[in-house]
């Protein structure tokens, strides 16, 4: 959508240097922007770019300006401005209000006059969906669910039973929300299925990524709090409490009734045993493995990084003796050889 | 569905102490469970809550009856007791027998009169569908599958071809079964695709979590023996054969050709390759993997536990160094130094 | 497909010893193999085989043509005219061009006529889909998606938004391609979305797995070249370079911007960080974690194998304490103990 650069300088808060005239219609980065297009500078090993960026405008921190050849936007985050105005510039196609022929309601359920729902959708008995709410294609809303106004579920996702969303939220294609957890209890005659009937609460301004799976909980309800961002092929198990404002990384797992604090940061392939307690604020770095309570906020981590292989095979024969080694260490303490 | 104390009892033949005419219309935990709701004990540390609990009954172990302030049922495993009697109170909605209008179903398919197939499912060429079997929204069976009786295929479900499922079993949303083998050849002109021709043998009363993937064998079946448990975003790659009553919690892979032992046990985010075997009763611990074959039961593990980072860095830069120490300790013990 | 043995021979440029006159319909292993069916030896380990096994017709390497008791086809490399003569046997089911009554395809769409669009399938705005295409059942392909001639999207896929396929690729069940990046900024208020406004560079002949997501570029692509071969359940993040004939096993994780050189492998549940570049070679090892560029080909690892739980806590105790005993060495080094 083309907008006038000293209209997005009003709307967001910034100081402008430059033609309030300008017109913006697309976004870029400093290398590749061009007539039109809006860039920005928050890394600052990009920062010789300004000077030979064909942006129509930047978006800088104040102590960035005079470094720039183009139209500045000031901000003292210019990151967060940038996805602002981007969000402005390239706005979702506009919703088309209704249900399409070929998908398929309830008649329990109940769709708000200005939600959008897509083509092979099937949304099943006793469903919600708030004002101007997206249920994009293939997508199951299974018994139950309540889906609140403005959120959006892209395609193919599915909502298995009693899964409640806030506002504003966003599910990406492929994931399953409100599935069984994995309970089982053991018996001479093999595995029996523990019944599970608890909900899944996620709050306001969650977005959940790509095939990503958060089952439903046993008793009570899994909970993500407002604000949580969960990447891609991520696992969220039964009567996890996530949050508000933690992050996860792609292919996070936090196994059964683990309670995640806010503003937590999980980085790829980490994980956490079940039923322990991370407290606020706390980082864990990738491939990372939380196995116990957390109560004091920081980084943690447990990740070896890959070496070559030769060197790692004979770092781990050595691992392998580390036992002898402390006592051959002993013995020499104690005089002996 | 509401049902009397009494009735419970006589059916999975618990003695009963308190009023058989108490009528129980649902489960919860101790903590929560109030009027009309039946509990369970079998977490030793939630015993002072028999005292308190609000619960119309409690399921408890002999030793705990006098504990209780409620009707008791008592059970050599009360979690076991639960979970049937859970399944009775709370029963998953009748089938609508039937093939729903906006279905696809091939006209050389066989869909049992009893099975309920759901909005949008597509039943592919060949396909045979047993009695009370449950097709959900979304669903796609492909060509030459078979589902046994009693089967539940949840929502969003994909059986590529030829997956043959026994009877009682539940495969969750977004799972996909039967797709091709990682097979690859490589070739000066880059990699060529092995055609994978075989399917996948699914047995009885097993459970497959939501978005995970069992391949289809390459050349003969992949294998999942009856009971068997799989978690969420696993995979199950090639002509693998998982035993009997094996459980795989979330993020657990196999790679192709592994034969997996019965009531076997994989942690989260733990891992096997391939062309290995794994004997029966082998536990691995979360994050663990398994790079050859085991012949004896027991518990393995390969994970090292988070801890602050600044910890763990100094560890990691020491086992740099490890083989150097090795060195060091050898010159000590020559006298050298 | 029924065929003679002396046509296979003459297509794939084999020699043949035997009839040319034996009809082959079937593909097996050496084992499973009987009348009419064609087998291969690639693995030296199976050489005893070759005198008892029951084929019709055996593909070898010219040393191994002695040991057979079958018509033999000769080729330097086994496997990969066993990869193409199968394809040959065993096509897929030839395509019945045109769009099921039950898909849905938008106006501005352009299905070649010779493309096949199955039931239930989704067909967004400005998409183009190439000759002899196939849309699998329950797919979904979004806006301004250009799909190459020749390519297969097996059932119930996601195609996002903005993801252009070469020709002859194919991509499984589950996968999802084109979803927005994991981008956010943090502000007083919790994290804000950075919209994802690039797309998805797909290259011809390439294979996505199962549940594998591909996600678009923040600004600007993420690109898979030519010859990629990627397995179930991974994760390539937005504006991630994977270069031509790399190969990833199930569950790898790439982290934004990342940069994969040519014929890299990695095996499963490996993973690498973002921001960096992997040479063109480069082999990673099972549950491997890259962390910063590499510029030598080579094997990488940084993986434990998993031993008998009692031994492994015995070590990493002994790890946890791998300071003092740098400590204690030093010690004696100097004198002291």
């Amino acid at each position: 959508m083309a907008i006038r650069l000293g209209e997005l300088a009003t709307r967001f808060g910034c100081d402008l240097k430059g033609d309030p005239d300008i017109v913006i219609d697309s976004v870029a980065s400093l290398g590749n922007a061009g007539a039109g297009q809006l860039s920005f500078l928050s890394n600052s090993k990009l920062r010789p770019q300004l000077a030979s960026t064909n942006a129509a405008a930047v978006i800088v921190r104040s102590e960035d300006v005079d470094a720039a050849s183009t139209a500045v936007l000031i901000s003292d985050d210019p990151y967060a401005s940038y996805a602002r105005m981007a969000a402005v510039v390239h706005p979702p196609r506009a919703l088309r209000a209704g249900v399409h022929a070929s998908a398929v309601v309830a008649q329990s359920a109940s769709v708000a006059d200005s939600a959008e729902v897509s083509a092979n959708a099937v949304i099943d008995d006793d469903v919600v969906i708030g004002e101007h709410a997206f249920i994009g294609p293939g997508c199951y809303v299974g018994p139950g669910c309540h889906i609140g106004a403005d959120c959006r579920l892209v395609a193919n996702v599915t909502l298995a039973r009693a899964v409640t969303l806030g506002d504003r939220s966003i599910i990406h294609p492929g994931a399953v929300i409100g599935a069984d957890g994995f309970g089982n209890a053991m018996t001479p005659e093999g595995w029996i299925k523990v019944p599970q009937l608890g909900g899944v609460q996620i709050g306001s301004d969650v977005e959940i990524g790509a095939s990503t799976t958060v089952d439903c909980g046993a008793l009570g309800d899994t909970v993500i709090e407002d604000g949580v961002r969960i990447d891609n092929l991520c696992m969220i198990a039964h009567n996890v409490r996530v949050g508000a404002h933690t992050a996860m990384a792609a292919m996070t797992g936090i196994a059964g009734s683990a309670v995640i604090g806010k503003r937590c940061m999980f980085a790829g392939q980490s994980g956490s045993v079940g039923h322990i307690s991370i407290c606020d604020d706390v980082v864990v770095s990738g491939q990372g493995m939380i196995s116990k309570s957390i109560t004091e906020p920081g980084v943690y981590a447990s990740h070896f990084p890959a070496e070559p292989a030769g060197d790692w095979n004979r770092k781990i024969a050595r691992f392998r003796r580390i036992e002898s080694l402390f006592k051959r260490v002993g013995r020499l303490e104690k005089g002996d050889k």
